[in-house]
């Protein structure tokens, strides 16, 4: 089993990628503390991993929730419901919160034991690539607003992120591919060698070959965890986490949560972010056109949706949480492996790509 | 100006205690590190002090909120409305929110501040005496809900508290008295002199000496300093603080919040705690009649409200933040002076002073 280490301090954690984890009752156990677990997941992933969850948990006083699926039940609503459950269920100080499923349900797990007795702990049980390779480790946790995607949350680290990659084998092909966005996003911002890697490796991606996953995971965490370690609010690089995601977070707004994944709208992000960086002179044609070819290679889209506007990604991104002093600051590539946090970039070219 | 440090590392803060600190436009000034600021208040101080303030941030990009006043205003709706104002003014993450009221104003302001854009900054600027003593210092910010008061929050320490004694003169006298509650609250758990103090003083302090009171909020706010500078998330003495809330949350969640004030309820707290400390043979009656006396000589109620049954007691302390195991965590007073946070009472003893 590989095991990570996310190093900060007394809040220092692990995570843990390997197959068969959901069975290891010693190694989840290991992590809760009292005798009081809530644990939230969502209508796809509770039919198929919650029983084993269980089985691990007995003899403690379990309640559950399950949600809706999709980004559009990460709002307040969603979060009230859940603090309803567990005061009704009185829940202590001492209760362990569990995420089991993707990033919606890390998100909104981790807001809400952020919040409830003014912070508990959590685990996360990460079951979707994305939510593996990106949104269960760092301690980002938030929800959705009509005006802008994650606006409301908190860093909240968790007690651990388990990621069994027996729990990718049921992951439809879209959700595969959102992930392996995340997972380019690494090799873009970071390791150009990654990168090719990647190029090489697609296939055996998208067929959910188990080690070709496993070495993609631990890849990615191991970039995130050295980021978030340095980093861990996001007053520095760890903003370079963020690229394509200020495009993404305009098309997942402007479209409603939940029509596109937050993967593909990150993939899109990224071309748009290249071909700022092209313009720039910073990236050449070849590099983009490699970039476009292997996210359409991953099943990804490349295009933003043909309906939205330049003015629509504008009135979005101007509400982006990177905006600083009223410049919409953005993350683009210097080359392909090297990320830079970028504000005094002429408008017209953002104008450019935008039309 | 009498200037204390709350000490916390990178968090540290100062509490300024003085007349006239809300017109001293550089004290304010020097705490808002960008250009954007939203302020929070009510429909009763805004009117009072809420020009005051804008005069000091002319210039800035300035957003208000009034809310109605009282504690049943504390809830998820109205941090619901607040998210919504900031993100239609389009405040960015370097926005400052202004809690400019009591203990209400700035518990939601803080708890806002603490998840808009995962964290932005806050100052403390209480108009009350309980704010000014106890609850805009220290960072616990937080709503209630209908099954239990504060049971959302979070710890998020203010860049400064700016406590203007000039804005108490315009209190309520049931308002002084609450926070009387708060001061007497101090002197039970940690200081038999700053009691024998207040026995003496109460006249003044009842009648808004700007002196006494100013004597007052600095004693309380150094005990509260130190007290949070030594345990800030509440792990260990700082929960000494709470003598009296337990009992006091859980007529305030009885009544419906709001129809008690959060320090006569506190009031109350007291005495039943007082009154477990005699059956435990640590205070003797004599020290029991003193505090009901001073408390009833600041104007506070010393029973609870006779409609609550022990069963109704029981029911809301059981959901208390500081259960732990299922058991009741209770401060209870070893004398006038000296608290402790005991677990291992006999619960007949609570039975017997609940009926």
């Amino acid at each position: 089993m590989a095991v990570l280490t996310v190093d900060l301090g007394e809040r220092s954690y692990p995570i843990h990628v390997d197959a068969g984890l959901l069975k290891r009752d010693e190694l989840i156990r290991e992590f809760i503390a009292g005798s009081e677990v809530m644990v939230v997941s969502d209508e796809t992933v509770a039919p198929l991993y919650l029983d084993q969850l269980l089985a691990v948990l007995t003899g403690m006083r379990v309640t559950c929730q399950i949600l809706p699926c999709g980004e559009d039940t990460k709002n307040l609503h969603t979060v009230t419901q859940l603090f309803d459950t567990m005061l009704e269920a009185s829940c202590s100080r001492s209760v362990t919160v569990i995420a089991l499923g993707g990033g919606v349900i890390g998100d909104i797990a981790g807001f809400v034991a952020a919040c409830y007795h003014r912070g508990v702990e959590y685990l996360q049980v990460p079951t979707t690539l994305l939510a593996q390779v990106d949104s269960a480790v760092g301690g980002k946790t938030g929800i959705n607003h009509a005006l802008g995607k994650n606006m409301i949350g908190a860093f909240h680290q968790p007690r651990c992120v388990i990621s069994d990659i027996d729990t990718l084998a049921t992951l439809e092909s879209r959700q595969v591919s959102a992930g392996i966005a995340e997972v380019l996003k690494y090799a873009l911002i970071r390791d150009a060698r990654f990168f090719a890697w990647l190029s090489e490796h697609m296939s055996a991606l998208l067929a959910c070959d188990r080690d070709t996953l496993t070495e993609a995971i631990i890849a990615c965490c191991r970039i995130k965890a050295e980021l978030v370690a340095a980093d861990e609010r996001e007053t520095g690089d760890r903003a370079l986490l963020n690229l394509g995601h200020t495009f993404g977070h305009a098309i997942e707004t402007a479209t409603g949560y939940g029509e596109w994944l937050h993967g593909e709208a990150v993939a899109v992000g990224m071309v748009l972010a290249a071909e700022m960086s092209q313009r720039l002179g910073w990236l050449g044609s070849h590099e983009v056109d490699q970039m476009r070819e292997l996210l359409v290679r991953a099943g990804l889209p490349v295009d933003p949706p043909p309906e939205m506007t330049a003015e629509d990604f504008l009135r979005h991104m101007t509400r982006d949480k990177k905006v600083c002093d009223g410049r919409i600051r953005l993350v683009l590539l210097k080359s392909i492996g090297r990320a830079k946090l970028v504000s005094d970039y002429p408008d017209s070219v953002l104008h450019e790509v935008l039309n």
